[in-house]
């Protein structure tokens, strides 16, 4: 079986030293607080008014003021600043907290779509930030496609486990 | 449903601001890359070796040093350090990655047990960074026990499904 970040990688054209170049520069210390709140309250306007209902109703079960806040913790924690996230809530574990969301690739693709959207209407992130952000986000967002397909064939092996029948591989 | 954070608190009797007083200092600076290699070396020297063969056959698809690197890769990212891991392996995912094994309340003890032994073998690690090492691992151990838990709910979820029973919830 393919690892994770493989897949990661073969699904969003991204490899790892592309998706971690946010690593390169500390985006925190760049760009400050202030951007990050705008660029998640931004992205979740776009997300909780989609005109694609299939899309919006992934996060019918979640506040907004909820999203935007645990995204902009993750992205400051991640990206150079003070680890906000864990403060409040434990490890990202990114994959496990995605498990109530089916994370398939039109998803991904739509999520990616709005972030596009709010890294461009987002005046102080300048266009070296929004290339590293754009490929982090990228690669992070089919990671999460592979985590949720690793969910789905789980649970056909155990199902065929439960019935008695041996799992294909 | 408790969240993970929650249970993980309940199980460990660690909170989430001990957990992760790792960060009020930076360890990796503190203690410097070595003393990481050589406490994940002598921990996993304790699993490889361990008595118990119930706890070291979790480990036996699994090369030595191939553990060893993962996890001072993960603990230098995580206290302080360069991304190391990530920039091998992508998102620590610390759940998702866990998924191939079996954490149980017992196995999660007995990976302290080692951990703390391992501590307490490493000279250039001081009681203040010990016990604040200590509090995360002790908290992180008992947050991949509530991921497993989480696992094995998902799954007689969907079997329940699938067999066309409605679930208990």
């Amino acid at each position: 079986m393919q690892s994770l970040q493989q897949k990661a990688s073969e699904y969003s054209g991204i490899n790892t030293d592309d998706a971690f170049g946010i690593d390169d520069t500390n985006l925190f210390e760049k760009l400050g607080l202030q951007t990050f709140i705008d660029l998640s309250s931004d992205f979740y306007t776009r997300v909780y008014d989609d005109e694609e209902e299939w899309f919006r109703s992934i996060f019918a079960n979640s506040k907004k003021e909820d999203a935007i806040q645990n995204q902009y913790e993750f992205f400051v924690q991640r990206m150079g600043g003070p680890p906000m996230f864990s403060q409040r809530r434990g490890h990202p574990a990114l994959i496990a907290r995605h498990r109530p969301f089916s994370v398939t690739h039109q998803a991904a693709e739509r999520w990616l779509h709005h972030m596009q959207q709010a890294l461009d209407t987002t005046p102080k992130i300048d266009s070296d930030s929004k290339t590293k952000m754009m490929n982090f986000f990228r690669h992070t967002a089919f990671f999460l496609v592979a985590g949720d397909e690793l969910k789905s064939r789980n649970q056909s092996v155990a199902c065929k486990h439960a019935a008695n029948k041996p799992p294909e591989e």
